[in-house]
C-alpha cells in the first residue's frame, strides 16, 4: 500500500462492462492538467478546463498520439469542493472497456497513479470531509441490499451514528481533562472531578454503549440479512417453496432490465427486509427429521438461523406426528423462531385441514406448487423481523469493529466505574478512562493507525 | 416498441453491478423538473436545477417519502445542448443496485418512461445531431475491444463514413434531378443532363461503391476479430499453444483490476489486432489431419478461417510427412493463410531441426510450454493481417446493413451505366437513379422507415 495523498489518483469509477458511458475519475493536485493536456474541442484546439469554474461540464475530444480515443463529457471540481477536498475531474466517456482501458493508461502515463481501493474516500477521511465512521458507511451504502440495510448506511453517512458517539467522548473528555489536571497537583490531593458527578456520568455512558452493543444483533442481521432454515422431510417441497420465493423477487426485481445477474439466489428481499436462506441440504438426505437432528451439520443450519421454517406435506404427516417434530426442533433452538409451514393445501377442503391441525393455530397453509398464500408467509417473516428489531432510525450499530471498539469502551469504563465505588487513584482512572476514549475516537477515526486505515479501506471498491 | 420522443424517458447509463458510483440519464421535455421535484440541499431546501445554467453540476440529496434516497451529484443538460438535444440531466449516484433501483423507480414516479434499448441516441437522431450511420457507429464504438476496431468505429461515428456516402448521394442528386426534369419536359424530347457527363459521374461512383464494398471484408474482420484455427495431431500441443497465447494477453490486460473477466477466453489482441481462435474440437479427436480432413466440421473450420496454423510436435513429423499435411491442407483453403509452426522445440538443437525441415523455411519453431518464441508468432499473425487490410484511416465498412445498400446501389447504378450506353429513356434512367438514390439514403438515415430504425436501435444497449 503507497497512499500518497500528494499523488494524483484515477480510477474507473463506474461498474466494470461494456455500457453507455463509463466514468473515469481523477482526484490530486494535477488532475485537471492530466486531463486538460490530452482534451480538445470539436475543431482541435486545446480547452483550457483549469481556466474553467468549479463544477461545470465539457464536451470534447481525447487525444492521444494522433488518434481520436474518444468523445467525452468532463466535469471539473475544484479543491476544496470536491468529494476528496482536492482538486478532482470525471471523465464520462463512452463505455467500451476497450475505451476504459486506453483512458486510464493515457493517464497513468501522464502522471496519474491508479488508485487503491477506497483511496478516494480515504482522501475524504484524511481531508476532513467525512470522519472513519461516515467513510465505512459509504461503502455499506454501496454494498446495501435492502430498504433498511440502506436507510441504516445512509444514516450513518451522514452523520447520525458519529455524533452519538462524539456526544459521549466529549462528555467523557471533559472529566478527563479534570482528572489528569488532578494528577498535575497529585502532591497536593485535590479532586476537581466530583466523584458523584462522574459516577452518574460514566453509568450513563454505560448504558447509552450497553443499548449501540445491543443494537449490533439487529445491525448485523440488517446488513447481512435475516438467516433463515428451511426444513422438513424430503417431498415436503422445501426447493419448490424456495424457488417460489425467489421468483416471486425476481419478477419484482426483473421491472428494470439487467439487475437479474445481481440478484444472489439464496436472498429474498420482502417489503425491504432482506431474508438470507441458509442451505439446508444436510436435512434434505434423511427420511426423518428427527433421526437427522442429531446430526452437527443439520444443528449448525438450525442454530445459524434466526428463523426456522419447518415445511410439512399435508398428506404425509398427521397432528401427532406434527406435534412430535416441533417438539424435537424445539428443544434444539434458543432464541430463534419457528414457523410451521403446511404445503400441498388443497382449496377445496383447507377447512377440513385446518380442523385436523386444530392444535396449531398458528400454522400457515401453502401450495408452494400452485403460489397459494405464499404472501401469508412471506407477511409472517416480515412481522417476525419487525418484532425483533428496533425502529431504523433509532442508531443501530452495523459494523463488527465499532461493536468491537464499543466493547472495549464498556469495559474500561466498567472499570472506571468500580475504581470509583473503591475511591482508586486518579491515576488509575485515568488510564481506563484514556483506554475508553481511545476506543470510541478508534471508531470515528479521532484516533487512528495506519494498519486500521488499510483494513478499512482496502475493503472498499476500486474508484470510490 | 413506442418511441414517442416527447416522452421524458430515463435509464441507467452506466454497467450494471455495485460500484463507486452510477449514473441515471433522463431525457426529455419534462427531466429537469422530474428530478427537481425530489432534489434537496443537505439543509433540505429544495434545490432548482431549472433555473441553473446548462452543463452545471449540483450536489445534494434525493428524498422520496420522506427518505434520503442518496446523496448525489446532478448534472443539468439545456436543449438543444445536449446529446439528444432535449433537455437532459444525469444523476450520479452511489452505485449501489439498490439506490439505482430506487432511483429509476422514483423517476418513473414521477412521469418519466424506461427507455428502450438505444432510444437516447435514436433521439439524437431524429433531432439531427448524428446520422444513421454515426448512430451506429456509436454503438459499434461501444463494444469495439481492439485499436483498429476502435479507430474505424470513431471515423465513423465522427462522420467520416458519412461525408463519403454523402458526397456520392449529392453528385448523384444533381444529375437525378436534370433527369427528373427532362420527365417534366417529356413530349419536348429535350435533354438537359450530358449522358457523357453522367456516364463519367455513373462510372466513377460505382468504382468508390466497389471499394467501399471490397472494403466490408476487412471491415468485418475488424469488428469481429480474424479467425484462426489451430489445427494438428493431438498432443501437438494445440491447447498449450492457445493458453499460452491467451494468459500471455490477460497479463496485459489485468494491469487494470476487474477488466479480465470482460475478456473473452478464444479472442487475444495482438498490437491492436484482434484474433478470434475457432474451436477446432472436431480435429483433436481424430489421430490424423489427413483422414479428419474429409469431415464435414473440420472443413468448416478451416474455411471459415483466415489464418490456419498447422501445429506439429517436432519429434513425431518428419519432413516428408509435413509436405504430406501441407499438401492436403492447401488443397482444402482458397483465400487463407497457412502457417506452419513446430512445437516442442530443444533449444539446444534447433539449428539440427532447421537442418532437418530446411525445405520449409517459413516454419516458426515455438515451444508453448516454455513460452519460447511465441512472440515470433504472434509477428507472424500480425503481420499476415496488416498485408491484408488497407490503412484504417481509410474508409471502411463494418457494417453488414451497409454493405448490402452498397450492393443494391451499385447494382442499380450498373443498370444506369448500361441503360446510357443502350441510350434507354430518361423515364427508366430516373428509376435506377431513383433507387441507388434511395439505397445510399439508407445508409445515412436521409431515407428511412420504421422498422429500419427498429432494427438499428433495439441491439444499442440501454440506456445510450
Amino acid at each position: 500500500m503507497h497512499y500518497q495523498p500528494d499523488d494524483t489518483i484515477v480510477a474507473l469509477a463506474t461498474a466494470h462492462g461494456n455500457a453507455a458511458i463509463a466514468v473515469i475519475r481523477l482526484s490530486g493536485p494535477n488532475a485537471i492538467e492530466i486531463v486538460e493536456r490530452s482534451f480538445y474541442s470539436r475543431s482541435l484546439k486545446q480547452k483550457k478546463i483549469s481556466t474553467k469554474n468549479s463544477h461545470t461540464v465539457h464536451f470534447g475530444i481525447i487525444i492521444h498520439n494522433q488518434q481520436i480515443i474518444d468523445e467525452v463529457l468532463v466535469t471539473v471540481f475544484k479543491a476544496p469542493n470536491s468529494y476528496t477536498s482536492q482538486n478532482s475531474v470525471e471523465v464520462s466517456c463512452h463505455g467500451s472497456v476497450f475505451i476504459q482501458q486506453q483512458l486510464l493508461q493515457l493517464f497513468m502515463g501522464a502522471g496519474a497513479r491508479h488508485a487503491e481501493p477506497g483511496e478516494f474516500t480515504m482522501r475524504a477521511f484524511l481531508n476532513g470531509k467525512l470522519d472513519l465512521s461516515q467513510a465505512e458507511a459509504v461503502a455499506d451504502l454501496i454494498s446495501s441490499n435492502s430498504a433498511i440495510s440502506h436507510q441504516v448506511a445512509m444514516q450513518q453517512m451522514r452523520g447520525g451514528f458519529s455524533s452519538k458517539i462524539k456526544l459521549l467522548r466529549d462528555n467523557l473528555i471533559s472529566f478527563a481533562s479534570l482528572i489528569e489536571l488532578e494528577l498535575d497537583f497529585s502532591e497536593e490531593d485535590v479532586e476537581f472531578a466530583n466523584r458523584t458527578d462522574l459516577k452518574d456520568l460514566v453509568s450513563k455512558i454505560i448504558s447509552v454503549i450497553q443499548k449501540l452493543i445491543d443494537s449490533f444483533e439487529v445491525g448485523n442481521v440488517i446488513k447481512n440479512g435475516i438467516p433463515v432454515a428451511i426444513v422438513g422431510k424430503p417431498n415436503a417441497g422445501k426447493s419448490t417453496l424456495l424457488n417460489v420465493l425467489l421468483e416471486d423477487d425476481r419478477a419484482i426485481v426483473s421491472e428494470i432490465p439487467g439487475t437479474t445477474r445481481d440478484t444472489i439466489e439464496d436472498e429474498i428481499t420482502i417489503d425491504g427486509v432482506l431474508f438470507r436462506f441458509i442451505d439446508t441440504a444436510g436435512l434434505r438426505t434423511t427420511t426423518d427429521i428427527v433421526e437427522q437432528i442429531g446430526v452437527n451439520k443439520a444443528y449448525d443450519v438450525i442454530k445459524k438461523s434466526a428463523i426456522i421454517i419447518y415445511l410439512f406435506d399435508v398428506h404425509e404427516i398427521s397432528s401427532g406426528d406434527l406435534k412430535l417434530e416441533e417438539k424435537m426442533i424445539k428443544e434444539h433452538i434458543k432464541d430463534s423462531q419457528l414457523v410451521l409451514v403446511a404445503n400441498k393445501i388443497d382449496v377445496e377442503n383447507i377447512n377440513d385441514l385446518k380442523n385436523e391441525f386444530c392444535d396449531f393455530p398458528e400454522v400457515i397453509y401453502i401450495s408452494a406448487k400452485e403460489n397459494l398464500h405464499i404472501d401469508l408467509l412471506k407477511q409472517k417473516l416480515v412481522h417476525l423481523f419487525d418484532t425483533r428489531t428496533v425502529n431504523a432510525t433509532d442508531t443501530i450499530v452495523t459494523n463488527a469493529r465499532h461493536a468491537n471498539s464499543l466493547k472495549n469502551a464498556e469495559i474500561a469504563l466498567r472499570k472506571v466505574f468500580e475504581g470509583l465505588n473503591n475511591n482508586i487513584t486518579g491515576e488509575l482512572l485515568a488510564t481506563d478512562i484514556r483506554y475508553a476514549l481511545e476506543e470510541l475516537g478508534l471508531i470515528t477515526g479521532q484516533v487512528t493507525t495506519d494498519n486500521l486505515l488499510e483494513s478499512i479501506f482496502t475493503k472498499f471498491c476500486i474508484g470510490k
